[in-house]
């Protein structure tokens, strides 16, 4: 289970074991919405989670994403009283988590200093995840963060058709639909991948390692 | 002293009290660069730091900076393994430091579990300020960064004359120097600020606070 279990109570342990459930959440469901809710500690069992900033106008810029056996912890954001920034986060497919509610959390952390150790080395661990997105956004050319994404996508998708819309794209690397659009028609064009409708087929996976 | 020195022995005590010591930087040194050096928990005494990442084309984005009375945590990142990216350090004017050994500090936080959360706590922290340099470098209008950035310099300055070079602002709003140029320009035509020689000054405060 947790890193800090050999660390708990037994009293904490049981607490927590009962506390611990399932929860489903449809594609495009909202699981946290800034400091509105504070669900608690969330380990993905299957499907993925993506963590999002929006300006005020809509934009929306991933920070990360949660993949199956990973921990999120920026849903028990409220309980770490040194994150003063807001994220949404939200399912991009079905998606099963297991939760260990907030106030549990709470409780346990309050008495335990190496529950609460965790939650913010896993909060640090995250900072590095947006520093690399923050470098990959202020530094890198844009063919280059296209190229690197679907290369991601592949790997970890095993398979080298992917069903992405050019909108979804452009919010996951935190660029604009016609800019992503521009990229992937070059890249058509150079015979790496071909578009179909709501799908990209990567055609020659050494061509786009080239781009990386 | 710091959060953590009630948690700690007397023998932990003694060994922190008999390394800490102070240094001196002059403006423009580098006291951390990336993973090279790992110097330890700074405490600002005077003057100020700034941490900022480096493009490969040497370009550069302020990320957030340390002042007199604050803990500057990241020149401590190799203690922290959850830390997996690297940041440059430097000496903004002048600055004195007190500095608490990596070598030391290691020795007690790994007896010491409130040790090692005092330093994710504070990593987390400096999470939140850079999430918030990155809503700025995204999201906002350059005109209103420019204005934000006045603004707090002359708070925390105490004085409405600011000696700052265009090429200085740029790489603390993580922009171009003709960028901040174009709108130093034009906030002086509409007469908020006036310009001289690596100077700006404030001429209208209520006109600048109408830009943020």
């Amino acid at each position: 289970m947790f890193e800090f279990w050999d660390k708990l109570t037994e009293e904490q342990k049981e607490q927590i074991k009962q506390s611990v459930h399932k929860e489903t959440y449809e594609k495009g469901m909202l699981m946290h919405r800034c400091q509105e809710n504070c669900k608690g500690l969330m380990t993905v069992l299957s499907g993925q989670l993506r963590a999002y900033i929006l300006s005020d106008e809509g934009r929306e810029v991933t920070l990360f994403r949660v993949r199956a056996g990973e921990v999120c912890v920026l849903s028990a954001s409220c309980l770490m009283d040194t994150i003063a920034f807001d994220v949404m986060i939200e399912a991009m497919e079905e998606t099963v988590v297991s939760v260990l509610p907030s106030v549990v959390l709470n409780q346990v952390m309050k008495k335990n200093p190496y529950v609460e150790l965790y939650l913010y080395k896993a909060a640090t661990e995250k900072f590095s995840d947006v520093m690399w997105t923050m470098q990959q956004i202020l530094f890198q050319k844009i063919d280059k963060r296209v190229a690197g994404f679907l290369w991601d996508e592949m790997s970890h998708a095993g398979t080298q058709t992917l069903s992405l819309t050019h909108d979804e794209i452009a919010k996951y690397i935190g660029s604009a639909r016609e800019v992503v659009t521009r990229v992937l028609k070059y890249l058509a064009e150079n015979e790496v991948i071909s578009l179909g409708r709501g799908k990209i087929h990567i055609e020659d996976k050494e061509k786009l390692k080239s781009f990386l």
